[in-house]
């Protein structure tokens, strides 16, 4: 399903190459700097990085996941490698469509303040501007990405024809918070002590437990623990410590802090919401309960809500492909009946 | 329901003021140095402390809670201050038993050596060697307690009339020791660079999040996280820190990996538990799945089951007092009628 690129842009090109080899690609990457007003006070001068990939002209959906996903969405010729969200590449409909997404702000480290959600939102709005880009067809988000699109829908209605949003409720649950303060707090500590990669690694294992379910661990890693030297290892110790240490290689203390302190910051009202609306919980999502996702549903006049069940908890929108699938192409044909 | 003490023991008193004074007390502390042999390879030369409380010659219930727990478990007047189960103070009959307990083997951060639960019970039976005790009337346990109690039940049926084991199944859930391996990766962490408390207080503020449901989270911390400074705060965050540096205090980071450990070394052979057997389980406790208790008692002839429900999840046995205090009546009433 993914469309073939005349022209290959090479990762990472500035804009000036990327205008350069237009308007023949239909996967490019762009960047440009902007000064946003933050929620919590101040400005604050960003470089905002995207990745469009799909025929010119066609209608745009927007598609954002979690605090550590970015800009590259799918593999296309120019960007071969795999995106973080690969595995429903099939879904988009990029012969219909254009698939637009952005690297979060603050991903880069840069932008060491409280970031909220709506100035994601806003920051997409400056894209669309800056693209020439008047509406979107759909936001698809996920866990932050769908927080980010509520926020976008609210201020932007105008701009958004409708919202598909997974896994996110109108406010993080306060048990969820507290996992992330601690997650936050395993930060600071390797910070305090010059090591902040080891407390990136600790955080984001720590991450992870709340992403999968407590079935998934009894199935994947039923073994015994083992005395190693003279201390015991647990078998999933090196499932977690590789995504710990791989997460390293992509977030820096100071990224990772002000984007999970971004979900924390998340709260909208759920009358401001002003397009069609598509909610998705996960059964066993131990991060956004089901229960809240339904409440959110429930506040929203003409929303519709999906609830499904997955042995990988928050993390069932990268895993139950076809589940999730089926309700993204539910969604897409909403968009076409709604012309 | 406390007895009074005709004399005062003063606390920490060495053993050999304990013995001057005996043996008119009926709240003594006492110990003694042993030589184990540990189930995980070599010996370990150790201190082992104990309290017994209750009338002289009285049948001996033993009271044994998590890893945290100690020796005192109720107040007396020799020893007023609250004890980690006072809750339940009034459910011991101590004018029909007495209640003797010990602070773990390691907790005084002497043995820094994995650590099983079976050791625990091999202690315990070395202290009953010591005081002259052939054997108990019931083990009460929760939580570690009552994994060592089933140690202790399998090793020594003869020496144990009855367990009452709360909150603890047959071996760690692989979720549970995944927590727990994370949180033994805080304290490396701080013991790395040399901070070891500030790892003892972040990985004691995970294992809170453990201990307690979503539910408790939701209703105590409701409020929006604020911003104070230029960083987020939550509003379980007082408490987590609280919990976290009340640990420092009392356990080092050697101790609480050395018994973190020792819970996910649990593994006992259902069969092998030789002596009635009581099993709780809390529906909502994220640490022991209900259902891994109940399988136990599907494996243990003729042991009874019992399922509460709490919002305060693995915590239940310390914070559910009218409930359980049910369970224990109902467990020494077994006790007598199966003399």
């Amino acid at each position: 399903m993914i469309i073939a690129d005349r022209c290959r842009d090479a990762a990472d090109a500035s804009t000036a190459e990327l205008s350069a080899l237009a308007p023949c690609g239909r996967a490019r990457r762009g960047d440009f700097d902007l000064t946003l007003p933050l929620t919590h006070g101040g400005t604050a001068t960003v470089r905002l990085r995207y990745e469009i990939v799909g025929p010119e002209n066609a209608p745009v959906l927007l598609a954002a996941g979690g605090i550590s996903a970015g800009r590259h969405v799918i593999a296309s010729s120019g960007f071969p490698e795999a995106g973080w969200w690969q595995s429903q590449a099939g879904s988009f409909r990029l012969p219909d469509f254009r698939l637009l997404s952005i690297d979060w702000i603050g991903a880069d480290g840069l932008v060491d303040r409280p970031i909220d959600p709506a100035d994601q939102a806003e920051a997409i709005a400056r894209l669309l501007d800056y693209r020439g880009i008047d509406s979107i067809a759909g936001f698809i988000g996920a866990s932050y990405g769908a927080m980010v699109g509520m926020h976008f829908a609210a201020r932007y209605p105008e701009r958004c024809c409708a919202l598909l949003a997974i896994s996110a409720a109108a406010s993080a649950h306060p048990f969820a918070s507290a996992c992330r303060a601690l997650q936050r707090q395993a930060l600071t500590l390797g910070e305090a002590h010059g090591d902040p990669k080891s407390g990136v690694a600790l955080a984001r294992a720590l991450a992870i437990l709340t992403y999968r379910t407590r079935q998934e661990f009894a199935e994947r890693f039923a073994e015994a623990p083992s005395v190693q030297g003279d201390r015991l290892r647990v078998p999933a110790e090196d499932y977690l410590d590789f995504q710990g240490a791989r997460h390293c290689e992509r977030m820096c203390a100071v990224a990772y802090r002000r984007l999970s302190e971004s979900i924390d910051l998340h709260r909208i009202d759920p009358a401001g919401i002003g397009v069609p609306l598509t909610l998705v919980a996960v059964d066993q999502d131990g991060l956004v309960p089901g229960e809240d996702i339904r409440s959110l549903a429930d506040q929203v006049a003409g929303s519709s809500f999906h609830l499904i069940h997955s042995r990988y908890g928050h993390d069932a929108f990268l895993k139950e492909d076809a589940e999730v699938g089926a309700i993204i192409a539910t969604f897409l044909n909403s968009l076409e009946l709604s012309k």
